[in-house]
């Protein structure tokens, strides 16, 4: 016997079929003796649904008073699903009730649509766990000190459930979803690709942020913080498969380094092509130069990923960088018009058909050659590379998008992930 | 300066384009110097659409866990709607902040569903409105001592803004809905019909609990044991009608005992054709019968109106009551199958083909002969009466349902009632 969490996402709560389904696999949990909490998401299109008609009545202008008033309204969505949960649960016969973030309590900092968890309070839940009901709390939502409430921003479900499971000092976070786990990478790109029994939590970290859509990078940090064992497993396969085998399926994310011991060097190849590219090109090589540049980009909230600055010759250097490539018009008309006159630089260019190719391994760390292992898998293949980055364990490269899906696969093959 | 509850309904929140209107005639009162709380009721359909959800997963016996899913589950609706009509009045330029039940808080007992409210807590809306922000509460919920969710049942938010304006000693509640006001009968059945300028509390008790829905019954008995005046009137004026006119406009429930000097005898003629007949016949005539016929009536959950005991000859008597239609196979059933062999009755017969006709006035209460002047009046048309039942300001009388309309036309006209 021992305490689980679980979370579904908005596609498994999708319907009251699927809330039935759901209700029947935690209802199996829960007879096989464990203590169970559930973190469902809004049923799928939900949110959506609520927020595009807060979008026809909107002020126009954001502020505090208007966020908060999409977070009430947000709110209301995994309220709603968690009720359902609850009232199928007890149509499968078992106790069940649901709480809302502010019953728990859940407390959050005042971000209104992106509130952080300060604390959870597991009175409550522990004592009708220890009564026998199942208990199902709502994701994504909690309460901040003036009683008004919050929501954690897109998919903060996941960070719930993991925090929640940090407070219960669960045995394990299991993450259902509409992927049966993290492979080496996107199956779609690499029909060899691999599910991952086991990941670390700093290749999942890697994984999460370099763009494999799986798990909130949030609620993947949190379990890193609270060491809370968290396991990606799929909610489409039958809810009567036998418990053994699911608390086994799927991908654990871990925090055991002796587990990593056996493991490949190099773990997933992750992409991402919804980069762009932009350097400005002839600047005077003297300190402060990346803070003048990247400063207003910062200010003007646009999220900077690779930088490149070379070294320069005659008083002069290039400083490339990557930004989304939802930004890239933006960020090259505020160099343009602001930057440039003042730095005193040449030109600003950009490219935005790039694409962002990285290997992601723990084993990185105790290997050399892996990245000229890479490079050299790359060029095999004729593709340039216009940008590098590298952390202690992985190793990105920017490269032309036409290129991505021939890059991840020679890299898959480079690295035997195809092998068990 | 004034402080004003307006109550708006599911129709008047039916969309964003509605809510909108509702924002611009709040934010008009607002603008005009007036305190504004706001109590909206869920978006039409919204609550229908939640519990068609939870009938589909139901565990299909009713329980004190599963009736606390349904109200978690449903009070979302007025969230939600009390969520946007904010963002609305936001979006006019107004300071405009939403509360939950429990938020207030509106605590309540802890039946669910059906939930009756204790207190309301003042402070937080009291401080929002000296602070110049609308206030918007959610209708038809409140928090029980345990930190449950609870709801008021259907209808509930008419009770949510009179017990508000109690609490807040409001000038008026304005009870905000698809008809202009309270008329002497159904205009749909007597063409001539004219709006009630003022009715008193007592006579709209009557009409209420007679079949006239305007208004929830529960609602019009708070507002008589607090003192809230109470205005019926449009949501489907043009927003933007002079405030004044629309101060004076649908009709007024008063409890000023001075205006009611002038009032005719009668008021208004109510009517109801959800009514069935049920007679037990050749009942010995013995202490403890009603008892005996009622209690297991009661005991099934059958509400019973119009209660019949005629004088017994020989030691026998004929009981008759009438139910609502949809509870009449159930207790002619349960009156042949239970109570009848005990009784040593001869027969129930019944008759699902009737209806009732009532005439209400404060004005009655002083006036001798009225009863009369209805039969009087039935009478001339060839309206046999079935039943009779009278109470201090209202006479009704059971007839045959096809003479449902010929019965309020004539009656209408005796008392006078077309005329101004």
């Amino acid at each position: 016997m021992a305490l689980y969490v679980h979370k579904y996402g908005g596609t498994s709560m999708g319907s009251t079929e699927r809330i039935r389904n759901v209700a029947k696999r935690v209802a199996k949990w829960a007879r096989a003796g464990h203590q169970m909490v559930v973190v469902p998401s809004a049923m799928s299109g939900e949110t959506n649904r609520l927020l595009g008609l807060a979008k026809e009545l909107s002020p126009g202008k954001a502020s505090d008073a208007y966020h908060r008033e999409l977070d009430q309204l947000a709110a209301t969505g995994e309220q709603a699903s968690s009720a359902l949960l609850a009232i199928a649960l007890q149509g499968e016969g078992m106790q069940a009730v649901s709480y809302t973030g502010w019953q728990v309590p859940v407390r959050t900092d005042n971000s209104y649509t992106k509130a952080r968890i300060e604390s959870i309070d597991d009175q409550r839940v522990r004592a009708d766990l220890d009564a026998g009901k199942v208990v199902i709390i709502t994701g994504f939502q909690g309460i901040d000190a003036q009683g008004h409430i919050t929501t954690l921003g897109r998919g903060g479900s996941d960070t719930s459930a993991v925090a929640i499971a940090a407070a219960l000092k669960a045995h394990e976070c299991l993450i259902y979803t509409d992927v049966d786990g993290v492979y080496t990478t996107d199956p779609r790109v690499v029909p060899e690709a691999r599910r991952q029994a086991t990941l670390s939590f700093e290749e999942m970290l890697e994984m999460a942020s370099l763009g494999s859509k799986v798990l909130q990078i949030r609620s993947v940090e949190f379990a890193g913080k609270y060491k809370v064992p968290l396991r990606v497993l799929s909610s489409f396969t039958s809810w009567d498969v036998d418990i053994d085998e699911e608390a086994r399926s799927g991908t654990l994310i871990t925090f055991e380094e002796d587990e990593q011991m056996e493991k490949a060097i190099v773990s997933g190849i992750a992409f991402s092509r919804d980069e762009a590219k932009i350097s400005v090109l002839g600047v005077p090589d003297t300190p402060g130069i990346a803070y003048q540049i990247l400063g207003p980009v910062a200010a003007a909230n646009i999220d900077v990923d690779v930088i490149i600055q070379n070294v320069g010759k005659e008083g002069k250097t290039d400083f490339s960088f990557t930004v989304n490539r939802n930004d890239y018009q933006r960020a090259t008309e505020l160099l343009k018009s602001k930057v440039l006159p003042q730095l005193g630089a040449q030109e600003v260019i950009g490219d935005d058909k790039i694409a962002k190719v990285s290997i992601v391994g723990i084993g990185m760390r105790s290997h050399v050659g892996v990245a000229s292992q890479m490079f050299h898998a790359l060029s095999e293949e004729g593709i340039n590379i216009k940008m590098i980055s590298t952390s202690e364990i992985k190793t990105s490269v920017v490269i032309d998008d036409k290129y991505v899906e021939l890059a991840v696969r020679c890299l898959h093959k480079a690295f035997n992930l195809d092998k068990a």
